[in-house]
Formats: C-alpha cells, structure tokens, sequence
C-alpha cells in the first residue's frame, strides 16, 4: 500500500544491496525508518523486538532468514540450527513455523551447491503468495461489506471494528483484516472503522496511520470502548486478525480480540477473522487448552511510547515504581463466537467442517500425519 | 488510608485555613500533591478535570461547593445557582445530584441566617457518612472474601480483578470496590489483585499505588487481559465499583466494566459491584437506554500521561497526528451479568427486588415522587 503516495510492501528484497529491507515498525507511525537485515541475529531480533510484527510478515520474514543461512553454509545442520534459532522468537504465530517447515523441506530436498538461490527464491514465492492470498481474502471479505452496505440507508458508512493491526504492515501487503476495507473503500462504498488501541504496545496507532494514509475514515478508541458501542449499535460487525486458528476454527489472536467476540456475540454483531490458509494450524483441535501464550516483558505494559511533547519519540512510565506487570500477549476466541473465517478460498463456518471444505488438501494432509 | 505512614483522607476539612483540602488527584501515582479549594470555579475544575474523581467523592465535594456557596450567599437563588453549576461538571455519576439535591433541600428548609453553619456541618455529615458506608461495604464483601478463601488450599490467595479505580481516592476513605480488599487484608486472608490499567486515564495505576501502599499483592494489566485470564481460571471474583445504578440493578461504571461482566458470566467468575446507595438512581430503570453517557476529550484517548524519561510528569501521544479519538467514558452492565450487588446493608441480587429488599425505605420514597 502507499505511504506518502510511493508504494511499498512491508519487506522487500533489495537486488543491488543483495539484502532484505524491512519497516522498523517499532518507530510507527511517528517515523518511517527502513532497516537493512544482515545477520541472522538481525533476523531473530527483528521478529523478537517486533520491528516485524504480524503473523503473515513474520513468516515471510523467516522464509528469508532461511535464505540467509542457505546462502552462507547451505548444510542441513546449519539449515537445523537456522530453524531452531528462529523458531523460538516467538512462540504463537504460527506462519513462522509454517514458513521455516517450508523452507527448510524443500531446500534439504535439494543439492547443497542448488539451496543458496532456491532459499531466496522460495522466500521471494512466499512474499508473493502472502501479497496474492491476501488480496483474495480482501475479495471474500468485501462480499460481506457489500451486503451490509446494502442494507443501509444511503451515505450511512458501515461501521467496522477491528483491534490490533492486521493491516498490510501485518503482512506482505494488504493486510488481512484491512484488505477488505481497502477494497470496499477502492470500491467507493462508504466505510468507517472504528480502530481498538491494543495495549499494551498500541498496534491500533500503526492501523490508524495505515488507514488515514489510504483516507479511509475511522476513529481511535480504547480497548475498553467497543462493549459499549456495539451495544448501542454503533458497530455493523468486527474483523480481526488472527495468529493461529485450530482445525475446528478456534482463534488466536492478539489479546483482548477474545473480549470484544463476546460483546459481538452478546449484541448480535457479526464477528469475523480473515486469515490466510499459513494461519490455520491443523495439528491444534482445542485452542485454549493448546496454543501456548507468549508472556511478554513487564515494561510493555507499565510504559507507553509514543511522540513527546518535545517531538521526540520516547516513553512514559504509567504505574507507580516497581509495580509488577503482566502481559500475556495473545487470547484465544473459542469458534462458536465466531460468525466467519474469511480465507484467500472463501468464507467458511468457524468449524472443524467449514475449514475442511475450503481447504480438503490441506485438512488431509494434516490427518494423515 | 496511608499515604506513607500517614493517614489520609482523600479531602478534609482545614480549620485553621477554613476552606477544603484535596489531593489533586491529576498528578497520582507520580506526586502526591495537596490543593486548596477557594472558589465555586476551583469546586468545580477539580470535578472537570478529575482533580477529584470517583462517584462518592464527587458527591462529597460538591457538598462542600454547597457550603462555600452557602457562605457567600445563602440565599435560595444562590444556591440554586450553584446546584446548576455544579450540576453540570459531570452527567454520569449520580452521587453527584444526590449530594447536591441533599444539601439544598436541608438548606432551604432553614432561615437564611443559619444556612452556612448548617451547610458545612451537612459536607462534614456527608463525607463522615461515606467512611462509614465504605467500611461497612467492606464488611460485608469481605464475608465473600472469606467464603471463597475458604474453599482453596492453604496459602493459594484469592485472586480479585478490579477495574478502573474504586479505591479510597475515589470516596472519602476506604474505597468501595478496595473496602473488602482492605479489610481481608487486615485480618491476614492471603488476596492477589488483578489490577486493569483502564484507559483512557489509567485509573489502574491509582489503584496500583494504593494497593501498593497497603502491602496488597497486585498485578498490573491492560484492560484486554482480563478475558483470558477468566478463560483460564486465574480469577476468583470480579468486584467492580459504579457511578449509578438503575432501580433494577443495571450498573453504569467506567468504561471496560461491561467487557469484563461479559467474560465473567462466560466463564463463571462472580461479578460483584460495591456500591454505597446514594449511588442507586431510583428514578432510572434501564441503564443502557436511560443514563446518559459522558463524552470527554479526544486528548485523553490520543495521549498518555506518566512519568517522563528524565522524571517529569509529562504525556506522550501516541497516534499519528490528526487522529479522530472516542472516548465514551462510562458504560452500562446489564443486571443479569451481575452476581450481586455489595451495599452498606448487605450484599443482594441484582435486580429491582433486590435492591427494595434492602432499602425498602429509599424505593419507598422513590416510587412516590
């Protein structure tokens, strides 16, 4: 999507530099700083410090970890050792695990001499196919903005919550959650989104950039205000995001998504999560019991950043001295408050059924091993 | 309580100065920080701009802003004129009306002569009252304390999650929501507290710092966290305070309170509301579509205040610049996701029989007007 007109993806390959270029995402939306990844150290901290951020453009970003490593020691034990490194930086999503199976398959798969240009061509396929997959998922979901619009008085805006940023920031390009609403509002139908902070780390200002970048309306609103609208029908339905979906279409996602399932649930708001297909992990039947939960540092949560009042980009400590924090990063949304999954296949019901239809193969697979 | 080592209430009356006390509330947890109120203007600033805050504590102070004006001019239009004034500082809370209908009433019924000795013996009355309502709410939720104590295995702490801050500062001593905390922590019953942080102001790091202060075991966290935690079994009970409640038992208190009564009822966590009755609005029925919901300033969503990196109490914003923020301050909790109600006369259902069960005289009185 654009910044400032120019295009962008989130992470590119850079041809004359040989190298991958990301976003540091963690100076959003105050500055716009592109980083140069060199080191497989760099890989890790990047996913780590969350400069990338987002399941699918964590996974794209691992892909050309691997490609890193291929291209300095192209051996199997070096391709191990590549994967484990970069497997745990973060425990949830799982398109890193996705992305570093992937890769290191079909490189050990291959001669040593063939596997420095396959990794990095595998990586450049699997960027591409996140940008492909992502479109279509915006396609599936505009179908259902199309049918609210529908519904409306004329110039009414369909009103959209979303929490977290599962923007195209989030991902190679477009976004998941997001890749409806830009299309819709490419399509001219009128869309307003009301846009969830997300503490602790307030993911909600990089979708609020993203969108006033792309002039789509919306409105900033704490954590704790959706509830209260949704109840006095100020919200026509909820698309989230999402870091890991069981087979029977539990989600999880970024923490608090869980709370705001229920309020739609409680007040008959359609809630939907767009997912691509790396999203779903077939080997999990029951989220909550099953999907490990990153603990993350205290200080995300005692402290918030953002622009100061002498315009520099700092922090400020919120609770008193030596409070103790806890941060669990992620929730898991039980399926029977989902209304839909929207796929790069289709919309499909938030069950073991409905991901089986749109993805036969893929559920097969997974049986089977 | 203590602010360390020293007992404080949240305002007191200064005989030697002849004018209130309050602690300016805007610069807790950081600074401790004492103000003198002299003029109506001060009373209400310090209501605006939450120097004061919490529902009994409005209530108090406005009393005192009755006996300033008593003492400048005790005639009925004054004190009409100062009601409206104050009136119109804050919607939501209803101590608010409550104090201030109290004391015109009493006053008019008086020869002008005798009204501003009388006014500020009814502040005295009214802020001596809140303590002792206070303390008996604590008694009377420290009986649910005791009962869940007791059914856990020895030394496991009963682990309570509050919302906002309906602690001492927020009343003239002993808090609502903190009273049963408090006092179950006084009689050695081991307590773990769950503290939202409560954006858009933080109130949670109030609550931090009184727990802090009283040696409570706390743990800071954003208002998203709750839900898992619930989904988990990491809470035992909710006790939340209010700023009105409807007749039925529906109760309007900051806003996020509804998410968690939501996440509560889903995973079977009790949900208690702390309440003294001047806070039951006898006149309202449905809270969701009869209380009126304060809408404050878009600042208070876009930036944070806290301590800076350099040690000062400064603010940091945390949206790209330009961005719309909603801040609907207060939301209302159905009565059915309410477990019970925790009152100066006893803990009671959530619902219109409840209440006149325990306050037969006031649903009295209320049903005739």
């Amino acid at each position: 999507m654009k910044v400032n007109g120019t295009h962008y993806r989130s992470l590119w390959w850079d041809e004359d530099k040989d190298a991958l270029q990301i976003i540091d995402q963690r100076w959003l939306p105050h500055e716009f700083r592109v980083q140069q990844v060199n080191t497989l150290q760099d890989f890790a901290d990047a996913i780590v410090e969350m400069r990338v951020r987002g399941a699918p453009l964590i996974g794209a970003t691992a892909a050309y970890g691997m490609a890193l490593a291929a291209g300095s020691d192209p051996s199997d034990e070096n391709l191990d050792k590549a994967w484990e490194y970069l497997d745990k930086t973060r425990p949830t999503a799982i398109n890193l695990r996705w992305a570093l199976n992937r890769c290191r398959a079909k490189l050990k798969a291959l001669p040593e001499g063939d596997r420095a240009a396959a990794a990095l061509q595998l990586a450049h396929e699997i960027s591409d196919e996140d940008v492909d997959i992502n479109y279509r998922i915006g396609q599936n979901g505009l179908e259902i903005i199309r049918r609210i619009a529908a519904g409306k008085p004329d110039g009414e805006p369909v009103r959209i919550l979303t929490h977290c940023n599962a923007g195209w920031i989030a991902t190679v390009d477009w976004g998941t959650a997001t890749s409806p609403m830009y299309q819709a509002h490419d399509e001219n139908i009128a869309i307003h989104v009301w846009v969830d902070e997300t503490r602790p780390r307030n993911q909600g200002a990089l979708t609020s950039w993203e969108l006033g970048s792309h002039g789509i309306a919306h409105t900033y609103i704490t954590d704790n205000a959706g509830g209260h609208l949704m109840q006095h029908g100020q919200v026509d339905l909820v698309i989230t995001g999402t870091d890991r979906t069981t087979r029977r279409g539990d989600v999880c996602n970024k923490i608090g998504t869980y709370l705001k399932a229920l309020a739609a649930k409680a007040n008959d708001v359609p809630f939907y999560v767009a997912l691509p297909s790396p999203t779903i992990d077939w080997t999990v039947e029951d989220g909550v019991a099953e999907i490990p939960i990153e603990e993350r540092l205290e200080r995300e949560v005692t402290h918030v950043q953002g622009l100061t009042e002498d315009g520099r980009i700092g922090q400020v400590q919120v609770t008193p001295h030596g409070t103790p924090g806890g941060n669990p990063a992620f929730d898991v949304t039980p399926n029977h408050l989902v209304t839909g999954l929207i796929t790069e296949r289709g919309v499909c019901e938030a069950s073991a059924d409905g991901l089986a239809g749109l993805f036969p193969d893929l559920a097969k697979v997974a049986r089977s091993a």
